[in-house]
């Protein structure tokens, strides 16, 4: 079982992405497939006249602040265009895809963080009427049995969290959690770049493997959303998944160049 | 097993809707949602400056043209905010909720119409590059999965064609395809008036029952949205549908008083 997160940023070819996926699948890997929307969410919130806001916490995560209509807007980016988008390249691939959030039968829970600390002109505030949470718990039942049945299942956030509300979580992170409670051999983290790099952005400083048990000491070389990806691929280690490679989305056999070593292998 | 459909107009109670449901899920009630978007996908496409565009045919049918870039608008609101909007109400009702599209798994399927007439200033024109269909199967494959299991689907438009493209399909017709294909015993068919009006839109002109065997020729009553309900609910007891009730979905408990007979009856 490997499970693929595929981000949602500038460049990332989710054709290319799914031609490679449909191969796999179709020869009898067994794959669940989890995506972002970042981007393009900020785009569409920006024409609907709801700009994005985003924080940084005081240890230096950068995240969304998603009010209500923040978090619908997600919904329609990640739950409405992007995963339904995916799930109909796939189709047409012939592979029977099926997308779900972390709601829908609350694939992931977790607890609701209301508030955020945010650092603002150099002061800690803290923002109130936040969605947000980590992933907690994966309701592998309901994955198994699409799985089981032939359906590729195809998932993205929000999250649900204890009480039914949804929150936004980070997908690769989600993804990390997933492939935990699934115990995948290996998780793929790809986007759009080619991997961890010492020197962002230049890609010839390209990290090539990093033990497993050293993954955290490699956070200083991350920058903005690669640091989710750097934590995501320790907690998936730590949890008992066999490796996590951060490959390039941008082009060629995505899935296929990472499960062959491209990119940064953490084992 | 019920199916009901709620439909995406100005008024309905989602709020009433889902709490209703809630009970008789919870009570035993076997049963599927489908629900309707239109309203909103015409706001949302009016904000993202790509307003919606509606065509009439010769035989007097309204339809929305979905070109792509309106598909995908209609997949954000329809999968993502009302779709996920519905599961999160059922989840914080304790309701284990699973929100697909007809696309996933294939629940939907039909013939691509690329081109549609459309009557403008008293000419028949023909518009290429459309989205749309109708609904000639249903995978109940999956939704006895889902069910057996335990989870309420919840359904929406678009349906998936044979060759993988996502097609723009009237709800009411998916839901009365639905209906016919998991042998229902009922289908309520709930909106924003309360059922089929002899004098629309005098409601204490509602029509109160209409014979199976007749549901056609009260097409002539049936205003611009409610035609398709009509044909819907011709479909639906010519396949085997043992009564399709047209009901109010503006508060009170609308499930159950369209289930005790509140509405038109078509039986």
């Amino acid at each position: 079982m490997i499970v693929v997160k595929v981000g949602g940023s500038a460049g990332i070819d989710y054709g290319a992405v799914c031609a490679d996926i449909a191969n796999l699948w179709k020869s009898g890997q067994k794959l669940v497939l989890v995506h972002g929307g970042s981007g393009e969410t900020n785009r569409v919130a920006e024409a609907l006249g709801h700009p994005p806001k985003f924080v940084t916490s005081p240890s230096g995560y950068t995240s969304r602040f998603t009010d209500r209509q923040t978090l619908e807007i997600f919904e329609m980016v990640y739950c409405g265009k992007i995963n339904k988008g995916i799930v109909e390249r796939l189709q047409r691939l012939g592979v029977n895809a099926v997308g779900l959030s972390g709601l829908d039968g609350r694939i992931f829970e977790g607890k609701h963080k209301d508030s955020v600390r945010s650092v603002e002109g150099g002061k800690v505030k803290v923002l109130r009427g936040d969605h947000t949470g980590t992933v907690e718990k994966v309701n592998t039942g309901l994955i198994e049995l699409l799985l089981g049945a032939g359906y590729l299942p195809v998932l993205t956030p929000p999250a649900v969290s204890y009480e039914g509300v949804a929150i936004n979580v980070d997908g690769d992170r989600a993804a990390a959690a997933l492939a935990v409670a699934l115990k995948a051999s290996t998780m793929l983290l790809l986007s759009n770049v080619p991997g961890l790099l010492r020197d962002y952005p230049d890609e010839a400083s390209l990290i090539r493997t990093i033990a497993a048990s050293d993954v955290e000491s490699y956070l200083e070389f991350a920058q903005d959303r690669m640091k989710k990806k750097v934590l995501g691929a320790a907690e998936a280690v730590k949890g008992g998944v066999g490796r996590v490679i951060f490959g390039d989305a941008r082009a060629g056999e995505p899935v296929s160049a990472a499960l062959a070593g491209a990119g940064t292998v953490v084992q």
